[in-house]
């Protein structure tokens, strides 16, 4: 029988187990952390993500979607929390399409049941990978309490060992030609829980992504099921006025919220209390190249780590997977042919979901409060609705297609010039009534190819 | 007495060493490698530089430039060979300005001499340091052949130990926030040795910088004092027509060379026999910030590894020994200051001889064939003879000045740009005599300022 070893347990190494059970792969799927189906998640990664598009593909091919839809939360837009505690609702799609809040933890938990209760993937906690003989596809770890060491000889190694991958480090990195950056933005986040009523009913409508934008820093707060939000504040570390760095007492923390984000200080003006309870974590960046050596590959963030601001990281982790399950299909056991393919198409992928999450940036922290952003926004989203087979925001690409990455950028930056364009030449305005706006785009569409 | 560790006794720690000890420091100096004063250099390293003015000034700022310059070599300019076997001849500057090309190993086994004589630096050889506690200023090291591990505990620790730098590795890398690159470029090199005449004499006018420029690859040569030649052949690894990965036979080799570097072949043509003596290696740019940490801190290509191509590498290291003096000399003891000020104002310059270097293949593999390029290079050396107060080629700067890199990149864009204007505007051509020009150029700078 056919043995892969899988180094990390975490969405990607989990899903890509199941799709290397289908295609009749044993597989050995080894985690540096204890069963977290037996604890508490580990601090420093964000407790809930958005599944999209991509992600929801890669789970309905093998019959994982359906489980996790069970509690997910679908947000069909962005509420954008103004200064004076003025709403606005923006919605991300057309037909109710919407992006959706979900627990990281039981997404991963499911994955893994699903992996192990298939009895081919046999799971090992606790056991950190020290290094990999690439010409030998001989993993080697260490049992992190008994100190243990053991080694796995197997026909093809997946690290998904995520940004800090001990696979790229100890093996790759020192790979004559391996090129390998880590780019640290400079701002942090801090998690900040934003507990239920008390009736277990949402402090805020919880069927949208909720933004408090403020320039070079913001707020934003994805549902739980269980009533909670999980809110992130992103902000710089130093050398700004808003920044963690000046955030050193109680004082400080109420006075920025009573400030800058007076309506969710009402909601949780217990919120200095809580201000240690969660770390301040840093954000990278990390780009490398190649992706594969022999028979072992990067997959997701070992490969192409993220900022979180398209919130597309594990959805490029699980699209990761679906092509690397398409070119298995194409050249069977030929990994080498297989793993060049996969490099070629997704590194481009994974530099460009890199440049539009860092892009998005600027769009959540700031530009949802422009006028000239919503009304372009507004007027893509209608030609998008009117003429749906002409004209596909980028956002709609990102998150409900699967249009590659690169693709949508490239695609991006040219609508975006075209939608300036074509708001100006027509002269619209946020005053006009819906029915001129779309008047001149119907005019217009009939008679010019937009993009 | 007070106490520094410097790890790597590469040119940048063995000066460093010296400099430490006339500040009164203790030294101990560690080096991976065996006493490269009892052996053979190490592969990989071409065992010919060039001095320039910067690394000059670091030399004799502690009285070892004298004893250098013994058996330095001189090239005023560069003989170009064209493909039909013509060559020119460009002078780097005026008055005789020049740069020297000097044995690696000669120089490196001079200041580790000096450094030892002094009685104040103990050498340890073949000792890897495995890692750094930052916090405790302690270095780990492990003897290579007897795997005995010792460490040091000093006031200080500089991390000189080169482009692949085990303390940035071991002991920096995975620090919060640290962030790093190392970026292959598409091209490597390969060392050829041309042997001198049997009656020891230069097989070439040994005064110059000889390049064969052949616009994506080149090949150049520096004199070495017994009348050899050391040339590196630059060219991509692959995906080029002329590119290393299609050099597999003797045929293919004496192909190449026949064709492109007729009149090398003609003083060389058993080239193909000796094409094993050196490995193929390839080129990274290294960057990363911060520099230090606590009181470790990197120096040299540890922090800023550069591609040759602007012969600047030892002279930035040396150059960053006469900075972190100067400012020892201002901050004393309080070495966190003094780190933070030498990473403040040396990271920009890293960065700035990486552009440079990186600008500079394009020039020397393609420019210098370009006749544009000649003339204005032939217009700018006028202005900078006949109003030397005023104007200052990039070259210069970079050479023959300390000006900071950073301001000489920056500078030298707008004098390019600057110069391009001046040319057209003056209608000056290669054909014009250089009474003509000198009068356009007395008459414009008279009027105008130029830079």
């Amino acid at each position: 029988m056919k043995h892969a070893t899988i180094i990390g347990s975490g969405l990607v190494g989990s899903l890509w187990a199941i799709y290397l059970n289908k295609a009749g792969y044993k597989v050995s799927l080894l985690e540096r952390r204890g069963d977290m189906r037996k604890q508490n998640l580990s601090a420093g990664k964000s407790i809930n993500l958005a599944i999209s598009y991509r992600g929801w593909k890669a789970l309905d091919a093998v019959g994982v979607g359906d489980i996790i839809r069970k509690t997910a939360i679908p947000m069909y837009g962005r509420t954008v929390h103004s200064i004076d505690g003025k709403t606005s609702f923006q919605a991300y799609g057309i037909n109710n399409q919407a992006i959706y809040s979900v627990s990281r933890g039981e997404i991963n938990a499911r994955l893994m049941d699903i992996a192990e209760s298939s009895g081919m993937t046999e799971l090992y906690f606790d056991s950190h990978c020290t290094g990999v003989d690439i010409d030998k596809n001989m993993s080697y770890f260490e049992h992190n309490s008994n100190g243990i060491k053991f080694e796995i000889k197997s026909d093809v190694i997946f690290a998904a060992d995520g940004a800090f991958s001990s696979v790229r480090y100890n093996s790759m990195q020192k790979h004559d030609r391996f090129s390998y950056s880590q780019n640290y933005i400079e701002d942090g986040y801090k998690e900040i829980l934003l507990p239920s009523n008390s009736d277990g009913s949402h402090k805020l409508d919880k069927n949208s992504l909720h933004i408090w934008p403020r320039g070079r820093f913001m707020l934003i707060a994805l549902p739980n099921p269980e009533g909670s939000f999980t809110c992130t504040l992103f902000m710089p570390f130093d050398n700004h006025k808003y920044c963690f760095n000046n955030l050193k007492t109680k004082h400080d923390i109420i006075a920025l919220f009573r400030e800058m984000f007076a309506d969710f200080y009402e909601l949780m003006p217990e919120i200095a209390d809580t201000w240690k309870d969660h770390p301040t974590s840093s954000l990278a960046i990390i780009r490398c190249f190649p992706w594969h050596y022999n028979k072992t590959v990067l997959m997701g963030d070992a490969a192409h780590a993220t900022v979180p601001f398209y919130g597309q990281g594990m959805n490029a982790g699980f699209e990761d997977c679906t092509v690397m399950f398409g070119l298995m299909e194409q050249y069977g056991d030929d990994w080498n042919a297989c793993f060049e393919a996969y490099e070629k198409i997704r590194k481009p992928n994974g530099d460009a979901v890199q440049d539009l999450s860092l892009q998005n940036y600027l769009i959540m922290r700031d530009k949802v409060n422009d006028p000239d952003f919503i009304l372009q926004q507004k007027v893509e989203k209608r030609i998008h609705e009117l003429y749906p087979d002409q004209y596909l925001p980028l956002y709609s690409m990102v998150s409900f297609s699967d249009i590659e990455y690169h693709t949508a950028l490239e695609q991006g930056k040219k609508q975006d010039a075209d939608m300036r364009d074509f708001i100006e030449k027509h002269q619209i305005t946020p005053e006009m009534t819906e029915i001129a706006i779309d008047e001149i785009i119907h005019k217009a569409l009939n008679k010019e190819i937009l993009v």
